[in-house]
């Protein structure tokens, strides 16, 4: 397809493909004449992952450069792949130097050393995870990983499902987009309907109380 | 206790705690002499809820003035009072005008009957949902009641164990702090879980891909 066609199909302006292209995001269509390159599926999947990035991420050109190189690189997994994007999302909160942040943070890998769980020394999610435990002991909340419980579970059924709902041999950049959909997008799908579901929680139990 | 014990105890100043006794947010203490007052535990309950409106909820003292208000008039039913504080709490979308806006807001409020879930009409959740579903489906992902099945289930499982931890006979100001802290701490600690658990439901699947 001609520039113009990418353009309509992926809803960005042809500036915006051409600043992709010249940033290194995109690559170049094939030369078809002096003036004109033909772009294929590829191209239009690569730019609505782009976007994703941009938009729903709110990621910078230099992070979303890092995630399109990996993959493009074969010696990066697919799980390397997706982690690294995701950690890249963030969000990245700041960790103090104090000892109640300290402490927070020592539970939260403890949490998931016991959960057995794979995750990143350096995942954001660990130190968002410690920068709430911080909060909820200053308002007199303890953490045990009985309180947790619904919590982990709730989580690990989500994304389960999610992992599991990408077809198999999905090509890489379609299986980052919607892993990283899910992330950002249907992570706030979850808290809307949470707190629809604590509502109606509420309402049976304490309307007229 | 004098004020310097309620000060020591809820880690607020003095001049921070005669700020809101002069806001109205927090009743006088009951005067003991020209110069002092004394306090009890209910004005630490209180103080205890209005730090986490500020501190947490991010709350703007004419909100908390209301929620406050409702606490005390017995003829607002627990749950209303809730609801008026989870609704204050946000987050607040801007609801535009376009169609695309529309028809994902009606798709929320068919899904909140089809549940059968008690929700205010005007609960910011509905439009965080909503805001969601145009996200999703610019992206390209469609949106149908089983694709949300396991969003429902974890959300209501959740809820349903946030409201069902507080004690029967609990006052009023502290069921809703506790609820509140669910809404949006214990939200947090979902949402981190829930990357963790992305995280590690990848490297199950993805690590040698």
């Amino acid at each position: 397809m001609q520039i113009s066609e990418l353009s309509d199909r992926s809803g960005l302006t042809v500036q915006t493909i051409k600043f992709y292209i010249r940033e290194g995001l995109l690559p170049k269509g094939s030369a078809v004449s002096a003036t004109r390159s033909d772009y294929d599926g590829r191209h239009l999947e690569r730019l609505r992952l782009i976007s994703a990035l941009r938009e729903v991420g709110e990621l910078p050109i230099s992070a979303i450069q890092e995630i399109v190189g990996a993959i493009e690189d074969d010696g990066v997994s697919l799980h390397d792949l997706f982690a690294a994007a995701q950690h890249a999302v963030g969000p990245h909160v700041a960790a103090p130097h104090d000892p109640h942040w300290r402490a927070a943070r020592e539970d939260v890998d403890a949490l998931v050393g016991e959960l057995g769980w794979t995750v990143g020394a350096g995942a954001p999610s660990r130190d968002l995870l410690a920068h709430t435990f911080v909060a909820l002991r200053r308002l007199g909340y303890p953490i045990t990983l009985k309180d947790l419980r619904p919590y982990v579970k709730a989580a690990a059924e989500v994304a389960e499902h999610e992992v599991g709902r990408v077809p198999a041999g999905t090509p890489r950049a379609r299986t980052v987009h919607s892993l990283l959909v899910s992330t950002i997008l249907y992570e706030q799908v979850l808290t809307a309907l949470h707190r629809m579901a604590q509502e109606n929680a509420s309402a049976r139990r304490f309307d007229h109380a």
